[in-house]
């Protein structure tokens, strides 16, 4: 069997479960703390980051860019990154904007100071960062309302690769309790559609040691 | 002629163009400056980042990511993203080795304290910062030492997109000076062979007003 070296809360790492899930792809899954330089770890992984993926034969596909084109080579059915040159460009375009854009102006301030900073010990959360974040969540949902006032999915007209990466990085966020779901009803029922996909449900069930998600992280109905 | 908006030094605009001249696809250039955030540059990114490409149609191809996929798949030859799976996870791992972990350990200290934020207004570079770059790099260079060892170019025998994303960070924290060549040898030899292709050329030109790159910076021979 395959298995998956990941972090639970991380956005990469969720976002290679969902397409795990949604392509059906069986795997088995070990939580992997990469700031911990796990010796057996880094000699797969130099960089000592997840998420990594060790096919059966020992081939080991490493990050998420490698993983998300290597699932779509491997099991093109359902298609994740699009069916034509243009519907590919648009759904990477918004991959990339969710796991940089998305990533610097919100999950850094947001999950890395309430999260990670604790578990690799680099010090107290900074509430300015954690405001800033705050501040950035609303522009973000305000541009998923947009995109979703236009289409169906993030992408197109199909659930692509976007929606996962958007949501991989919002359900992180969301376990911190900073998304302001009320503000952005349009933002949320696209959220609480993916929610309900069973390819969520591992998602919904993390549990941090030591951390509380709020009470509507995992309510289908929130 | 489709036209790439880039700025020029930045790393991941400098990856579009050499990875257009190596593919030999003729392009127009544009340098966009993103943070003046140029009303119909936004109209075609509202991320307002750059690189874009935008062919004769109008079809607009967004981001690093989006855009050499995108090239990849129209002019697979030479191939540059590798001919096996195998080939492609690896290349694949290595460009985000570099527009990762290279960005943040090394790119970000270096050329965004030094040059970013002095164009952008965010204040004076961090001497703390440049110096942390300074140690950094020189990790990064022993590890295209190790690799250059094992192998022709850093993703196998053949060029490839790894070799342009390296070079791109590489010859950006070079036109700064900060990168200690005299003590790595072998990617000095590694980066010499990529300095002398024509896809390089352009790069080398490159003048950034209020700024003067070392004089190595453009020598063949340095």
């Amino acid at each position: 069997m395959r298995t998956l070296y990941h972090f639970p809360l991380q956005p990469q790492s969720r976002k290679m479960r969902l397409l795990l899930g949604e392509k059906h792809v069986e795997c088995d899954f070990v939580i992997e703390r990469p700031w911990e330089r796990r010796e057996a770890f880094l000699r797969i992984n130099p960089a000592s980051e997840t998420p990594v993926l060790v096919e059966d034969g020992g081939l080991a596909i490493i990050g998420d860019y490698a993983i998300e084109e290597y699932l779509e080579e491997i099991c093109p059915e359902p298609a994740m990154i699009g069916r034509t040159i243009q519907e590919r460009a648009e759904i990477r375009r918004l991959v990339q904007w969710f796991d940089g854009k998305f990533q610097r102006e919100v999950t850094q301030h947001t999950l890395d100071e309430k999260i990670t900073k604790r578990l690799t010990g680099r010090g107290q959360p900074d509430s300015t960062a954690i405001r800033a974040g705050k501040v950035n969540v609303a522009v973000h949902l305000a541009y998923i309302t947009w995109l979703i006032d236009r289409r169906n999915w993030l992408g197109g007209a199909e659930l692509s690769l976007a929606d996962l990466a958007a949501a991989a990085h919002l359900s992180a966020i969301d376990y911190v309790g900073d998304v302001p779901w009320d503000d952005h009803p349009t933002a949320k029922e696209w959220y609480a559609r993916l929610k309900s996909r069973p390819s969520f449900r591992p998602l919904l069930a993390d549990h941090l040691p030591g951390t509380q998600p709020p009470p509507h992280y995992a309510d289908l109905d929130f």
